[in-house]
């Protein structure tokens, strides 16, 4: 299997550069994950527990720096065009396995955020979806739906721990599953 | 058919409130949109042909408005989970009506950019994300692929006429297409 993701911190300051690159730098160079930068996004390349919390690192750094950072990230776990690595060989995903959002230690950084479940290949695709919203539901972060994608407020480790719940609880119907996430920090519409 | 995109606009400076909020306006209040924005991204609801033309009207408006500014894009149509609505009814997509992406007349904003495709529920969609990837390659903008996502740059209007030339191209093997598409302008990266 191959999985990994594409972020982008997008910090709206005119010191942008240096809160990008320290964030990134938080991430540290582990052995169990591949990091590479352009000039669009960061790749990182590992089994989905470990690049959910490598990203959430990424853009905690950039939140603590202060003023309004938005994350964009594009987390894909098996796709077929993409060559099995073994960095990225988690057990399959198990239900005991996946964290309740409640019960993870919070980061003390509140956001809002909105994501997209795309379980592809699969007929059946618009039930898991609706199967992962209701669980957001039952949850205390759901914020609203909107076309096209559900809202999320609350503490950055809990909508973090939702999103990869919603992610793992797909793979468990569709070998490919892409999220697309968008967490908003410190907006002044709020 | 329900067809429509959610956008957020990224502005690398202390003053992006009122670089977004004037490029959320140049889109004016035209009837056969749909409009509305939160604190996350900004709705648009319409043909696919609209919606794409609003979008990039946006975003080449922040881009004039000088910096770093990105775009983060979702286009969908066809979702079986949203209402029909009359003001997304266009024909079917035909090939003859898609755009050629070299020959739209250019903005002069040069960008760079990625997108990924998803065609939604349909057991082949990795045979149509194949095919519209060669098409892009066959053109002049194509910059690379990463991993879950292809990289396209040069000018703003034949990117985006090349991303919704993959939209329609796709719509025509699976009802349910979903395109998530970034662009940059004025990284100091590059």
């Amino acid at each position: 299997m191959f999985s990994g993701a594409q972020f982008s911190l997008y910090v709206m300051s005119d010191d942008f550069v240096d809160v990008i690159l320290g964030a990134v730098d938080a991430m540290g160079k582990p052995e169990d994950l591949r990091i590479e930068s352009d000039d669009i996004s960061t790749l990182v390349v590992g089994t989905p527990p470990r690049v959910f919390e490598a990203v959430q690192t990424a853009y905690a750094e950039a939140c603590r720096r202060g003023g309004h950072v938005v994350l964009s990230a594009l987390f894909s776990r098996g796709c077929p065009g993409e060559p099995d690595d073994p960095i990225c060989t988690p057990g399959g995903p198990e239900a005991s396995e996946l964290p309740e959002p409640g019960v993870v230690p919070p980061s003390g950084i509140e956001v809002n955020a909105q994501f997209s479940l795309y379980p592809l290949g699969y007929p059946g695709y618009m039930e898991v979806i609706g199967r992962e919203i209701q669980a957001v539901k039952a949850g205390t972060l759901f914020d609203g739906s909107k076309h096209f994608c559900t809202r999320l407020s609350g503490d950055l480790a809990h909508v973090f721990a939702a999103v990869y719940r919603a992610f793992e609880s797909a793979a468990r119907d569709s070998a490919h599953v892409v999220i697309h996430l968008t967490v908003s920090k410190g907006s002044p519409s709020n």
